[in-house]
């Protein structure tokens, strides 16, 4: 069976605390719940293929047209069908990023992908430089903004380069935006009011960070493109989206309150965290989103298991050695756990590393 | 957006009875209903990607090794992913039969595609001349036992045949057994048994059709050959099962009092179905399962839509042209109801075309 690459594997030890996932740490909102628990009556119906509820709902929240939008179960089902849609020869991924776009690049057969590395000594921003690897030979470009994990943001200036560059290049931009709704101002990030007349940019969010519902299995992709929205759609299995999800979702967008308490909680929360960190003296990096992304000994995930505590070891990303973490926010209490065990754990880090000298 | 091809389209308009979906006519479980409902607990957790638990549980129901078992998002999503795991040059469908392992064969990039085409003059029986078509030079077979959408059962000594010549011809037999848990004796049936040295055969199941929980996307595969088993996996998403459909799975698994009750509803309401239709003059076929396939006049659909009764109208099948139907065996009140509807309307054709004459 596939081994498990990414967080949230709390199935095979016992945790008290989950900081390798990177959902919101309001945990899921109250009319989500409800939803989810009125969706029982309508498990013997078949759902709505077509998802019309739920995407009349987003359409109204996203301000774009109903037809632009397809609905998935998750974000990882679009990542995979738009390259089985496009099969592309050529795939450009950052590194390190989420692993699934390099896994569908090869899975469509993709053999060409070129990786655009993300150095520590640059505090892995991603560059200007980028754009000379958008070029007339690529197909299709995943990018993720803010990165995970390291929650590096590209700046708006920067992004609506590459959007043009994209455009112009007939390169498809698959623009992951998955956590831009944690952010404080996801206007001044998003590209969705860059997608009219522009059939080169496909943007995937999702409900599972921002709702913190990765058990529910709800993505939504958007583009102007109505041919590239069919044919990503003939990729995915009718029924792809449960009853539930569609319900949850609908639920989920009528909460303004709860988004608005999830952007303050995290802004808090981070800031929390970085200083916390800055005084224990954790190297970090990127980080504008919901997660710190650090430095740490290499057997650092091993000792916070050992306290009951689950982190995300990075050491499997590509353009990643063992020593990087990414531990997301979740609220004040835990995060002074996390933060006491660091520093326990950092401090006899220093003293073993005096005493070797 | 893709159309709706299938059955179970209530949300293009008001229907007080669906006939067209050909799940359990009990309803779900109420285990199940429980089991959902407690797992909004777990929906700000990542499902576990290998259901670990679930497995366990479907192994000990179906006297398999767990290890031979992966799940899915309802069947149709194994049958896209096996396709796309094997990339098979030639495949060879039942006509007519569910239209999906066409499309996903399609999808898969196959361009030999061989049709066994069932007769109205041999009541759409699937004979031996079957055995025929499974030659060297096929790669993948996709049958589903009993058919849909006509019910028939293959015989079982013809079943042995089809799973031995397959094997010696090193052709993929992808069973759907969707059907299976919902007839009397199905152990006479499944080929579970069969799977056990067998490289060349893949059973699908579904919690779909027995335990009436479309809405949720539960989908079994079961084979021996442990590099078959991760190649389809492989064509996966991860986190494809959710956290409900994972709890759901456990708890009807649970449950053997309703599946004996399904069983026995599901025999009564066939014969009542069977003498009905009989007595109206209905000719129909199959029907070995929990659903009639029958002959009406090309407008039945509307005609029953007119009465609040959504049917499945037959003719978008390959290998079927308009005046098939296919509708499940619901609860005796609401069959009564549709024998009545069906007899009104089959008098009327008869006075018409007498008159005609």
């Amino acid at each position: 069976m596939q081994s498990q690459v990414h967080g949230g594997d709390i199935y095979s030890a016992e945790y008290s605390n989950d900081f390798s996932i990177s959902t919101s740490p309001l945990g899921m909102p109250d009319g989500v719940r409800k939803a989810y628990i009125e969706s029982a009556n309508t498990l013997s119906q078949y759902p709505d293929v077509r998802c019309r509820e739920l995407r009349t709902v987003i359409s109204k929240e996203f301000l774009i047209p109903k037809e632009w939008i397809v609905c998935s179960a998750g974000a990882a089902e679009l990542i995979y069908a738009v390259a089985n849609a496009i099969r592309p020869r050529s795939g450009l991924v950052i590194a390190p990023s989420f692993s699934e776009y390099e896994t569908a690049l090869r899975l469509s057969g993709c053999t060409d992908i070129r990786f655009y590395t993300c150095r520590e000594e640059s505090g892995f921003l991603i560059g200007e430089d980028i754009l000379d690897l958008i070029t007339d030979d690529l197909d299709l470009f995943y990018l993720c903004n803010p990165n995970n994990p390291t929650g590096v943001l590209v700046s708006f200036e920067l992004m609506l380069e590459i959007v043009e560059r994209c455009r112009q290049k007939h390169v498809l931009l698959v623009l992951d935006e998955c956590y831009v709704g944690l952010l404080r101002y996801p206007k001044q990030v998003t590209m969705l009011r860059r997608l009219e007349g522009n059939d080169y940019l496909f943007i995937l969010n999702a409900f599972t960070k921002l709702y913190s519902v990765p058990g529910l299995r709800l993505g939504v992709g958007v583009t102007s493109s109505r041919p590239l929205l069919e044919k990503v759609r003939s990729c995915m299995q009718p029924w792809n989206v449960s009853s539930a999800a569609q319900a949850c979702g609908i639920a989920a967008l009528r909460d303004k309150a709860y988004v608005h308490r999830v952007r303050e909680t995290v802004q808090e929360e981070m800031d929390f965290l970085k200083s916390s960190f800055d005084r224990i003296g954790i190297t970090w990096y990127g980080s504008s989103s919901n997660f710190m992304f650090f430095r740490g000994p290499e057997d650092l995930f091993d000792r916070c298991a050992a306290e009951g505590i689950l982190i995300r070891d990075c050491s499997n990303y590509r353009g990643l050695e063992p020593g990087y973490f990414r531990v997301s926010c979740r609220m004040r209490r835990d995060n002074e756990k996390l933060c006491g065990i660091l520093a326990g754990i950092y401090a006899e880090e220093d003293y073993r590393l005096r005493k070797q000298k």
